[in-house]
This record gives C-alpha cells, structure tokens and sequence, in this order.
C-alpha cells in the first residue's frame, strides 16, 4: 500500500525543484505541528535523532521533581500504595497498548528490551516444547539490532539443548528461512540501519502456517508507524521507550504478549513482582493472571514514571497519522538530498516504497563518519551507523517540512564545501 | 564477635532504666549525626522503614534536573558520551565496591536485585557443569525472601535438566544442607523479616570444601553491615541501592563477581551492553573482558544517576563505622522495648548476639499489622511482615539515639492505650 502525500509536497509538486517556501506552506497545514511545542529543544538545534533517543517533553523535570521530592522524599515507602508504584508497569502498559494495536491488560512497561525479548524467547521456547517438541531452530536476522542477536545467543547456550540459530540474510529470505522446522522467529518490525518494515501481518500468517511462533521487536516502530498487533495476530511483542515514545534515556522498555499465549505457562526470569500474591511473602512462585507475570524485580520508579509524560503527548494522535506524516517528510528528505545533493556519492539504502519504509531515512556514504560528525557541529542531529550509514530518524511530533529543507541545506553545504574532512571529524568517540 | 557500645547507653549503663536524656547524650558523641542534615525527612516523621525504602538524600531533585534538562534536554543523545551514561554502571560500581569489600572493576550497578541473581545463579551452574558436572541441588533458605527463591525455580524449571531445590529451615540447617552434591548456595547475609546474619567467611568456607559456589545477596546488608566479600571469599554477590544505599524508588541493583570467575564464561542475559565492542554493532556476542559482560541491556539513565547521590554520603563513613553505631540502636531499642513495655505480647526474633545481627529489629506481636498502621498514623514509620512481625530498620546515617527513645514511647503508649485496636487499622492494604 502506497499511501499518498496528504500535503502534496515532496510527491506531486510536479518536476519542478522544491523551494523552501513549499515546506514552510506544508508545515501550515501539518496536523502534527501543534505538538512541536510539547517538547523541549535546544536553540539552532535540528534534531533527527530521535530514533536513537526521543527528544525531551515539556513537564518532565516537573514530574521528577515531584516523585522525588513529594512521592520519595516526602511520602517515602507508603507512595508505593498511595502514588500507585506498584501498578505503573501496567497502568503505563495500557496507555501504550493504544499506540501499538494491543487491548488494556496485555501490555507491561519493565526492564530493557533485551531482557524482554529473553522474557518473549523463553517463553515461545516453552509454548513449542509442548507443542512442536522436536524443532530446535530459531530465526533472527543477520541485520538485526545485535543486542537481538546476542541475547538469542545466550539463551541458546545456556539451555544447551540443540538450539540453533538460523540467520536471515541476502541468501536467505524470509520465507525461506521460516519453515516447519522452526520455533520461533524474532525479527525487528522496522531495521535500524535501513529504516525496512516487514509486513507483520504477512510474514505472521507465513510463520503461524509453518507452526512458527512470532516475537515483534518494535523498538524502530512503537510510535513511528502503525502497528497493530492484535490484527496482525502476532504472538509476543517488545519495544524500547526511549526513542519514538519520548521517554528518556534508557527509560524502561515494553513487552506484550498475545493473550492467548499469557496464563499458559510462566516465564523464567520468575521475580515477586509477577507474583500472584506479592506481598504474602510466600514460600513458591505462582504466577499472576496475565501480563503481569512478565514482570521480574523492583523497577527504577523516577525512570519508569518519566515514561507518562512522553506517552501523554504521543495518544493525542494515532499511530496511523504518526506514519502518514513521517512517509511524507522522509518522501521530502529523499527528494530533496536527490535535487540537491546529486553529485556527491550518497547512496539511499531506505525503501522508497511506502509499504516496507518505518521512520528514518538513512544513506550511505564512505566518509559517512565525517559528515555525521560534521553536521553535529552545524547543529544537525542525525547518526551514524556502521558501516558508512548516515541516518536520520524522521519524528512529526517535533520536526516538520522546513526543518527537514533545513537540514538537508546544511548536508548539501557540508557535501559541496568538503568540510567534513576537517582533522576533528575524523576522530571516532566510543559512542557514536 | 561481641562489639561493645562506643556509647555506652545500650549496654553499659547498668541496671537503672533508661532516659531520653541519656539517649539525648548519647547524639552528642554520635560520630554519624552530621550525616543527618544530608537528608530530606518531613517534619514529624520518625523514619524506621530505610531498610525498605532508603531516605532521600539531599541534592536528589537538583541531580534529576540537571539529568533531565541539561543532559537529556540540551545534549540529547551526546550525553551517552558527555555526560558519562554509558560508564555509570561502572563507574557507580566502583563506588559502590568500597562499601563492601570489594575491588574496583568488580561490581556493576544495573536492572533488578532478581535479575542479578539470575545471572548469578547461572553463571555458578556453568562453572559446576565444568568442575562438578554431576551436581543438580541449589540451596537457598525456605525464610529466604522470597524473589531469591522464585528466581531459583525459575531458572530450574526452565533448564528442565534435573536441577532441584533444598531449603535451609529449622528442620535443616545450613551446614547439613550444604554438602558435596550441591551446586551452589543462595543466602541473604541478613535475612530480611528477623535481621539475622550469617557469618559470610564461614559459611563460605564450608561451602568451598564442599566444592560448592556462593552467592550473597546483600540487599539488607549492603551500606548497613561490615560486608567484606573479597575478605570471604565470596563467589558473586547482588544486592539493592534503594534500601540503607538510599538510591531512590526502586533504583538499579548491583553485582559482584569474584575477580577469578569473571572472564570464565558469560551470563545468558547477554545483551549489547556486555559486548566487546557495543558500537561496532557484530554479528556474534562477544563478552568485555571483567565485570561489565554481567551488563544486558540499556539502563534507566535518571534512577541510574540518583544511586551516586546515596552512594556519595555513605562513602564519607565506614561499613564498620556504621554497624558499630547501628548495633547500638537495636541495643537500644531492645533495651527500651523491655524496659518500658514489657507488659505487651512482644517477641523479639532479632537475635542479641551482636555477631548475626543486621540493622534491623523484628518483634512479632498477635496484632502487628494494626500496630504498625497506628504507628504509621502517629507518624512513627516501619513495616509489616508476614506473619504478625513488626519490622524497624536502623540507619544510623539519619536516626540517632532520642528518636529510637521516641519511637519506642509512641509504641509504648499505643500498646498501653491499645489505641491499635480502632476500626482503621484493621483494614488492608496491598503493599505493606
């Protein structure tokens, strides 16, 4: 499905080049642009990496302040009942659920996404010992986020039971690395490096016809595209806070589970907050009904509560009109680093098609390390990835048409006037 | 190892009952009362729950708004290298070490207590696999609390290779539990309903020539008793920031690893943050060398930075310093509870003997969940445990001598008055 520019800049302005002044007319009429002001950003500042870590929404220091020195410091222990502690992960859970297709009860915010997607592997483990007990592979993508990897790894080892992971990759296509031998796949909804969306529905059906279970990294599509879950009939999702959803930095991650799957069987990383009664002090885990027996330890309240405020800001919108505006600006991102910026050798790795593009737009580029390194001292915001990948997270809430004009005006000056191949940009940090 | 009071109000002031003047007298040569002033308490408050939820330091608020306004809001997604996020938990661990007994490089502060064990527990199962591949039996303590023991079953039940549990009760003590066909034993340095603590070294010791691995969990040790894990010979260890480290609401947890078993193997809980190279994004987990490979995923940055504001007074004293002092208040507190009420059903089960004993002191009482809510109503806060235990944590950093004195007469004249026993008291809450 190609969805069509509601604003009629970057697709059908015709062939003529694209001037500033179209941007500024779009942003006019961009439904999202009332949000911009729900976010704090820093002067001279363009921010295209929120896909890496979300800008900051206004009232954050506010509510730190309040937990900390009214819930904390005040109250004490008691603000675990009386400021309702205790149940944030859920309540929390709920008000994210509307952003990624899920119905109340079937979303926790706890933990890292790594420790989740652990959490989500264990348990499809489990669902197939009983159900399909003699499959031992697991698919990932080779181009996956590594952390995806390594924790897949890890369990693999640690069971040390004939698992095996089989690796998706220019040879081995989707549909043919998810076969009637597999027990689950674990595949990000939107790639990190080439900002590519697989067609959850589509690659959902496939795995469930071949008896393959499904777990959905979100953690490039929580609050950047669409995602509808439960449509989509997939059976364990997780996801990360701190980019699209504005939670701040390392801010708690997300996982759901299809509630089909929930009271089956517990997950191991078996802590007394997935108790069923967690406070009667019990001898033996027995788990709660439900999602939140996902739930492991104590989680890291002044982080977890910051959450909120990034979610109140994105359920005033949905993630359908999330998408739309996205699709357009990074069409205009594409478009405008094509007129502008053709000579130089930068190659797009992102989809051009509407159906399989999430929510940056990356390119690469041999001295890609320079020119992010570059653009950040001209106050452009983008990053990189290995090897040679400009990206640049493309965020409606706080970035709109001319912002993106901007930017790409400052890439072109950067490109024509080889400044990036100044001796400081050529130095690497060990975060990049 | 009996320590006398440096005081001498508990102890050595003969036969003669008590008076909040000697008490008064007593905070006058506390060498720990100019730590007092470092906290935030409210007025009226006498604060006997630190070992639940620690006190707020001051400078709390001031540290979360920096985090979140100039390193969040201002630097953005720089911060991971500007403002240090990425080496916190080292560099907090460090820290942290000091007040343990333990070297830098060896300690991490990240994710939950729970989840600490969990990788605690399965890295000694993967070293007993090499050494003592027999073995399938993991002692814990029926008394233990219970997300140790819940961990623990999680962890057997999902390996599914044979593994069992053996409780440490009254029926087994710990020297005939740990025997040679164990693999590993998880035991609170001091147990969190009775304040009881085990003699590390020795333990330890006859766990060693058992060829059995330890791990301690310090989560009411940790910043309260003269913990000295490299002394011991420990094996691993976990423990909470947010109880006597004062961390705030459910701040990140901590683990130790003897320096001899880090580079052996890695956890399963292996995400990017354990990697080698974490940004040269790899196909393959490949562990850091040291400590840091007990690191999964991204942690919460704001709970993260307010462990250091804890950390930062109680490196101004000694884990010996501490105990010494809180040993003095518990002997107080018992002296006091006898003398002035001993007409009422209260059962000491904190032992005397200054050798096991913790920072806290437990009475059962027939009625202690009313009676802790009419101390709570009187402004006397400490908590409830299953069953009918009465649970007051001493932590000498912020309560001296003449509030133990005037927490024990506000018990006192409840008990006399039996003011327990009105109609508000008797209803439940669901955290305690």
């Amino acid at each position: 499905m190609t969805t069509a520019s509601p604003f009629a800049v970057s697709a059908s302005a015709g062939t003529a080049p694209l001037t500033r002044e179209d941007c500024v007319a779009a942003d006019a009429v961009n439904p999202l642009a009332r949000f911009r002001d729900q976010f704090e950003l820093p002067e001279g500042v363009l921010y295209f990496d929120g896909n890496s870590l979300g800008a900051r929404p206004r009232g954050t220091a506010e509510r730190a302040a309040e937990v900390i020195t009214a819930e904390w410091g005040t109250d004490l222990v008691r603000s675990w009942n009386t400021a309702g502690w205790f149940d944030l992960p859920a309540r929390l859970g709920d008000k994210l659920g509307r952003l990624i297709g899920a119905g109340d009860g079937e979303v926790v915010v706890t933990d890292s996404t790594t420790l989740n997607i652990f959490k989500a592997l264990a348990a499809a483990v489990r669902i197939q010992k009983e159900d399909h007990p003699e499959r031992r592979v697991i698919v990932t993508e080779r181009d996956n986020f590594p952390t995806d990897v390594y924790i897949t790894e890890g369990l693999i080892e640690f069971l040390d039971q004939g698992y095996e992971l089989r690796l998706i990759d220019a040879d081995l296509p989707w549909q043919e690395a998810i076969t009637d031998d597999v027990v689950v796949s674990l595949l990000s909804h939107v790639n990190y490096r080439t900002g590519t969306m697989y067609n959850m529905e589509k690659v959902t059906a496939h795995a469930h016809a071949n008896g393959v279970l499904t777990i959905w990294d979100l953690a490039h599509a929580a609050g950047a595209v669409d995602v509808q879950l439960a449509a989509a009939k997939a059976d364990f999702a997780v996801g990360c806070t701190y980019k699209y959803l504005n939670g701040g930095p390392g801010s708690p991650a997300f996982i759901w589970v299809n509630a089909a799957h929930q009271d089956r069987f517990w997950q191991p990383l078996s802590g007394w907050w997935g108790h069923a009664r967690p406070f009667e002090m019990e001898t033996h885990y027995e788990p709660q009904a439900g999602i939140r027996r996902f739930l492991c330890g104590t989680q890291p309240i002044v982080s977890l509560a910051l959450v909120e405020c990034g979610l109140d800001v994105t359920v005033q919108t949905s993630p359908a009109e999330l998408h739309r505006v996205s699709l357009d600006l990074t069409d205009l991102f594409i478009r405008l680093v094509e007129e502008r910026c053709g000579d130089h050798p930068l190659t797009l790795i992102t989809p051009r098609d509407h159906a399989v593009r999430g929510s940056h737009v990356s390119f690469e580029h041999p001295n890609g390390y320079q020119i992010i390194q570059a653009l950040t001292a001209r106050g452009v915001i983008g990053d990189y990835r290995e090897p040679e990948v400009l990206r640049f997270g493309v965020t409606p809430l706080y970035l709109g048409y001319a912002d993106v004009w901007d930017a790409v005006e400052i890439l072109r000056d950067i490109l024509d006037t080889r400044s990036w191949d100044a001796p400081e940009f050529h130095r690497r940090n060990a975060v990049t």
